[in-house]
């Protein structure tokens, strides 16, 4: 059984919807610009009404995109990679005056009862999560077999060895498509593997070694000579962790670089968009996303991700969106920046992801 | 195997410790009021010269009390408890030469080399954590027979299924020797007994019951009319829980009331100072403290656990406390108001109190 | 000109309203104890339509109190102050079926249109706080000369040469009528103007002074000895402070004692629920209230005060509550506890009297 | 008079150093990669002993650099940036035998005395930061005219009408000599100066604005077709803000781009590493640099920036680093990657620059 409730789509035969004009169409007036008017996307089901194709959903949305019409498919795309003359949906209406129609209620259960008063209407520490712990279990064991389990990952997850174990057997155990994270998590976890130190403090004893300030320097070092992280294991003997995982298992991973970076490893991608673009092609395909102990990371991915996505068999599920960090600040920060579907975890990585795998390795 | 280091006393037969006066004795001059230069003490072992018994250690230190002799024996006393006419400690030096002498480092192991360059000097979230919790897996194993292990709980615990029942095995299973804690803590056990809320939150579904707001007020307006915790268990019919566990094993708890109560419950301790004594004899005993989710109980309880303890052989061992909060600020604001030796564990108290019990039920 | 939008009562004299049955009335069947379905208050307007009187509003009510009636008045009573007897107001509708009207919408102003979608629908430290200031200027202005402001203040504002400077001057102009604060703030106040530290750190320079974790305990030993706080500014030679300024200028305090306490200095009171008492004298007559850099202290008082008042005229203004903290947390806490309408400004307490000191002083 | 302590040099004619050999070099064996065991720098005074030439001094050392010695000079070079044959210094010992000293204690102050037990031995929000703001307050006047000062800013300070003020004032008044930066504070400050919102809140009335989510989106495709900032601001007639300051004033300015940015606007640095380099430029000026609201950009920034700077004369200053930050974890974080010397005032950053202004526009 599927672990989510079905989708209802919009009532697009009923008034007012059927009586919808088609959407206005403006050509981009140069690349990477769009036109005046021009409608953003969110991450929400958005339905496009066609002159001759009737109400089209945008199998891919995204936060803060454009749409793009051709042949009667609605494309999403950012707007720095319009080119000029693309067909763009303008018109800043959401309930199909315009021929837009966004859809936020599609998977809602029906409402419970209000008072006038409640308490603990906020989303906080102290929130319940035993049962985001056993939904989540449901849905990965489900997305293993049905779905693309993205995970968008902070260095603090290498910074522990109880919980580097766990997420490498995550990897190994079929629970992640594809890894998001950027040259620190990757450095850090192979500063594990070859001194057992995360920035030059013992993953397990918490001692700070001596000269470990130089491990993840010399890590860099190495595998910038060796050329690539792959051959870097190889030459390295190194049979663990994150990045071995991913090797071994061949799943996908794309390091984005930032300023913060020291080295950076082969691999990284330096390019702020290009990364974007690298991400938004794993965003499209995501059915779970768990993101954990990276505000810029999570942010980032947040943005790309639909809250839903279309089936190769035209049905509509959702995507589910885990936000795991210790503050409210930033779950509250990617509420805020567009990402409202996020179900937050308010604790701290190494906990929620050795309390994962203990219950998803039986 | 003892899970700790064995003890360093001070070199009492070489100088200059050797050489040191007796220490200076004055009356405390009315009830409740300290003599000039009174010596406060820490919570690390303090050791007194006494005329004709020589160096002699208090058996139980704290936080911010003075040391009163009598009959060649070494008494901590908050100020407040002084009777005029205490002989009471004066003196502020701490190295012998006034025949005080204290003595942080009597636990410690040899240090470790230091550059003039280490990254990660402090502790955060970012702390790796598996050894702590190997350690107090270890530590709770041995003190459950040989120790006395008392846990200071904030409510959140009882917010959440899992967690509770976690709490509730761990009492059961004799992991908990005492338990000191707050109205709310109780109240809203009581209330996930009777309504499965928490403040009207389902504690498994996170959904706001319709009059939720009016459970816990119910739990209190019954138990007040059935006079105690124990009776109103009864009468309700109450089989789980946090309250139910301790009631069954016969664990004492102290319930200290706070401004912020509701009620109080039946046998919430409403003078603070009165509530200072109670959880003062159970601080005495502690062997292992773990203080999770409650800033105002953890510092209470934290400046009145010595770090140290005399054993019935004359041997002395450690008494660890670890507190588990979310916040660095709550860490850190412990160690600031003089509990330098608690270990932190920064996270959920509902993943760490579940990681606990699934590590130990086994 | 006052700074609030005038209230709307509720519609009384229109359908349903108009035609709702008198409440229900119950004794309390013993001491303490409320009959059941007793009507639990909020602090939002709270009227009761009674026989012979018809709807009447409960001129100061508070969080979980309950409704006596008596002689054609409804008053607040905590349920433990009831007597045997005393007739509650019964039943659990909000909306006026069973004679009871809750009305949290009277000060409220027109909707803002709201999108499907919208960015930034959570307060964090990231919303801007310049009107709020502003708001608080006038209000403070404005209530100096015609309202009650009750500040409610932890110890942090006295460990800062310039935010107890400042908080002297508000005092001393006129800017608070009564102070709601435990042991540690009137501690460590006096602490600065004997010593010039907060627990023995410079509270200007930062530096650790020697022996200077003796100061607030030598403090407290001078002023119990000297049997009041006014007596000990006296012997002491104080001439600065925020006590200081309280007791010059004749502005009530409460001091709650707690378990965290040292001491306790003379005229804290030991015992919660008296301090209760005391608090909600203040809170009846509150018009603004700041609660600054003390979850507990906050949220208790948070929970007894109105959302209005009723004033001599007959009129009902709203009550205004400023929680200055630094955490999102601790914000949304007191709105989990029933304090909705709590206006948060997330700050450093520091900071923000500073800031406020040079707006007002002007 | 100079704000600061004068730097004491190592005794390079006393034993042990006076005997130190020189320190040895090896080529780089190919371009981006250095030697085996080469020194990594951190950012106190590094010294090297050169063969004919002696001690010299690193003039603007860094974290985790590389040495590079060319004609009796010794440069730091991030090892990205080594050629093929460059001289790196290699050597891991920090006290002179291998040719190499780090010097962290120059700029020291007497110690003061340290007892056995402390309060307060860590900086929280409650460590009293009046002294931070006066010295500040020397500091910034002394630099404005003798010193470069950098500003780091994440978005925050743009999205309060009075922060904005303040820090257009301040670099307006000569107190910013250069801003880093990312897309973000650029966008929602352009935002503000033309919709008066930041992210579709209204930057003073807190009211999230009607179609509020396009203006940002709006700015920045306006401003990709104006090709410029400096060329949008015209367009648009924006006469304030802080990008408007800066391009008005001619202060550089460095925005780098991240996976988070919609746009980018034109001008932002797209690639991570040619970000570095542009930041680095500014690093190596610096005398004082204040990092506010954003993490990755402190981060960054702070580890390129040297904790002294060698001036013209040759005499050696210290560089101050302030970091504004509502929390613990964030300025620990900084500390815990290599900041050491940075010092931490923990508060919002719109009251920081609001006090700032005040104090400083006199």
């Amino acid at each position: 059984m599927v672990p989510f409730t079905p989708y209802r789509p919009p009532p697009f035969d009923q008034p007012p919807l059927c009586d919808s004009p088609p959407a206005r169409l403006e050509p981009a007036p140069a690349d990477g610009i769009a036109p005046e008017r021009f409608h953003a996307t969110s991450n929400f089901p958005e339905y496009v009404k066609l002159e001759e194709y009737g109400w089209t959903i945008a199998p891919r949305s995204r936060m803060d995109a454009v749409l793009v019409v051709s042949a009667g498919a609605v494309q999403v795309v950012e707007p720095r990679r319009l080119q000029r003359g693309d067909l763009v949906v303008v018109g800043r209406t959401e309930n199909g005056e315009e021929g837009i129609f966004v859809h936020p209620d599609g998977f809602d259960r029906p409402e419970t009862a209000s008072d006038k008063f409640t308490f603990r209407s906020r989303g906080t520490r102290e929130t319940p999560f035993s049962r985001s712990y056993d939904e989540l279990y449901q849905i990965l064991r489900h997305d293993r077999e049905h779905g693309h389990i993205v995970w968008v990952l902070g260095p603090a997850v290498s910074f522990d060895k109880d919980s580097r174990n766990a997420m490498q057997g995550l990897i190994e155990h079929g629970y992640c498509h594809a890894l998001m994270a950027g040259n620190a998590l990757a450095t850090h976890d192979l500063e594990a593997a070859r001194f057992g130190t995360g920035l030059g403090q013992d993953i397990y004893t918490q001692n700070l070694v001596p000269l470990g300030h130089y491990h993840h320097l010399d890590v860099i070092n190495a595998a910038r000579a060796a050329g690539s992280i792959g051959a870097y294991l190889r030459d390295a003997g190194i049979t663990n962790g994150i990045m071995h995982a991913c090797e071994r298992k061949n799943i996908a991973y794309v390091l984005a670089g930032s300023i913060r970076d020291d080295g950076p490893l082969p691999g990284v991608i330096g390019d702020a968009y290009a990364a974007q673009d690298a991400m938004r092609d794993h965003a499209r395909h995501a059915t779970t996303v768990i993101a954990m102990a990276t505000q810029l990371h999570s942010i980032a991915f947040g943005n790309m991700v639909p809250s839903y996505r279309v089936q190769a068999d035209g049905s509509v599920r959702p995507v589910f969106f885990f936000i795991v960090d210790m503050s409210e600040f930033s779950a509250d920060k990617l509420a805020n920046r567009g990402s409202a579907q996020a179900q937050a975890i308010l604790t701290n990585a190494q906990d929620f992801i050795v309390n994962l795998w203990n219950n998803l390795k039986a």
